[in-house]
């Protein structure tokens, strides 16, 4: 007998589902200026986080947040089994030297904006399987180390165009367990790579769109639900083009999502005083976002089921500079709170 | 009831054990000319394989290699229900950009080198948990682009120490699955960070030893083995350096393995006759080499068990430019034989 069933083409029903047990998140000063600002753990006031250099900044971030998750839940990271963890930067690196001192068996890896719901998946496959009693879920994102690797030098001070998102700086931890906690993951959608062609890398929100509509179309058809099955389908970093994109798309699909649908990237910030143009992005966007906001939704039964969406964009500097397109890929993953 | 066991402390048993299907391997030229070359699936003579750049070519070699594994066990793109993949590049854009057509649920993977071992232990945990009956492990490298990103122009002819190894030219894919094939994957034993701070990059092997040693003892102690139940035990890209290192602290430990131990590195190339130093390196090194190679064996009953630990160095360009020590990992997985 198995703790779970294959539903549809690409979804998965947990029969005894794991539960998100506890969170951490930390997050730079502009998101903490946001209008989410009051609701995250730590805000930094040194967006170095007292080390030399961007990266490990943000492999500082990770390592406070799970220490963050940790401490809340009252456990060690001895009795954590597995962590996934991903970033955006090159080879892992805010999760390889951010998380090494954890001394846990690791599996890296690599979803862009999209790894927050990738790291759930895994983490909740693998308690649902057996495999674990108690994972954590661990991804980052950084605005200076992002801007370095993908964009221009921040001193050059480049404009950028209204559909240009801004690199959420943070870090959100998730211990995935058996234990009765904040919210469970009730299944997962697993999301195909999407490629309209789009080759745009300052609208990742238009790039992103056709995943997340490939994915929430997906989750809504494998298991027979309607849009109204959720009390908020929410997004990763779309912005605000990629979520106009995405309801005309779900539209033409014969879904209607414009009541239910979130954008984890425009609820980060406040476009017009903090100018950020179409939203928040990377990977620490959704993850800051869930931690901090969307599961105190669940926990205290605003929302009773949540569809999470993370999108990513599966573009590198290299392939941008090879004129190749810019792939979206999207990770659902089913939450439900016990209120 | 669980189909698996977690065993130790960082070991799963599997009750009803996964199978390699089927797989499927491509390589360049200079890897055709070695010591293995008459047992790789396709040797391509062509190091662009019909494309643009060299991380496209590498995206091919991927989409080449599960081509093949799919024609093999005659099954399609459309029965796997997951693909796990990673690679070197930044941003895993081989991966992205060469299966992209096939239209699978991606989990993207990046565990360096040891991205074999990462991706065949979460195929075959998925498997053994019911999410799936068939999926698909794929990983690659490829000289030129790993050149291009973690070292020299290749014009520029720099000079190599005996310490360095060579990147495989290469790509290995295996469909991991319910149906009898070729090797049952009986467990697996999932690495974690280990740093022993050394800092040189063209001593990889150095670097990724005490990884190895880590995964190769906690599989040991976790299952209560000696070195003796298995026929081999094969390490991915250690190469000579590295796999003295590796007998010398197992030793230390408790351990040894001099007459079990084999390195894909050091049998991928001729050392004399191909001037590639310590040894092969990369993801498509452990993954070809046990694809052409190392099923052969099992499949004919030459060796009944194999610990395969494909290893890892978490080093990028930038935490190399910032003087930072190159952290390994290593995953161990379980190979069995049915003769």
């Amino acid at each position: 007998m198995s703790q779970m069933k294959m539903v549809g083409k690409q979804s998965l029903e947990f029969q005894d589902a794991p539960w998100i047990i506890q969170s951490g998140n930390v997050v730079g000063s502009k998101e903490g200026e946001g209008p989410l600002g009051e609701y995250f753990d730590i805000i930094g006031e040194d967006e170095m986080f007292g080390c030399e250099n961007w990266e490990s900044a943000e492999g500082e971030l990770q390592k406070e947040a799970l220490t963050l998750a940790l401490g809340k839940a009252g456990v060690t990271a001895k009795q954590i089994r597995y962590l996934f963890a991903g970033d955006l930067l090159g080879q892992n690196m805010a999760s390889s030297f951010g998380l090494e001192d954890m001394d846990i068996p690791m599996f890296g890896l690599y979803g862009a904006c999209s790894t927050a719901g990738e790291s759930l998946s895994l983490a909740a496959l693998s308690v649902a399987a057996g495999a674990a009693d108690l994972t954590a879920a661990v991804t980052s994102s950084h605005f200076a180390s992002a801007e370095k690797q993908f964009r221009f030098p921040l001193a050059y001070g480049n404009q950028r165009p209204p559909s240009s998102t801004w690199t959420v700086t943070g870090s959100g931890a998730f211990l995935v367990g058996r234990k009765k906690g904040i919210a469970k993951i009730t299944g997962i959608t697993t999301g195909k790579i999407v490629d309209y062609g789009v080759k745009d890398t300052m609208n990742m929100g238009g790039c992103m769109a056709p995943a997340a509509v490939d994915t929430i179309y997906a989750n809504l058809t494998d298991y027979k639900r309607q849009v109204d099955y959720y009390d908020k389908i929410i997004t990763g970093d779309l912005g605000e083009i990629g979520v106009e994109i995405l309801i005309d798309l779900l539209k033409e699909r014969g879904y209607d999502v414009k009541s239910r649908i979130l954008d984890c990237g425009m609820m980060m910030f406040d476009k017009e005083k903090q100018g950020t143009n179409a939203g928040g992005s990377g990977c620490g966007c959704s993850a800051t976002v869930l931690s901090a906001f969307i599961l105190k939704q669940i926990k205290e039964g605003v929302w009773k089921r949540v569809l999470f969406v993370p999108t990513g964009a599966l573009m590198s500097p290299v392939s941008h500079n090879e004129g190749m397109s810019v792939p979206g890929i999207a990770h659902g993953v089913c939450l439900e709170g016990d209120i």
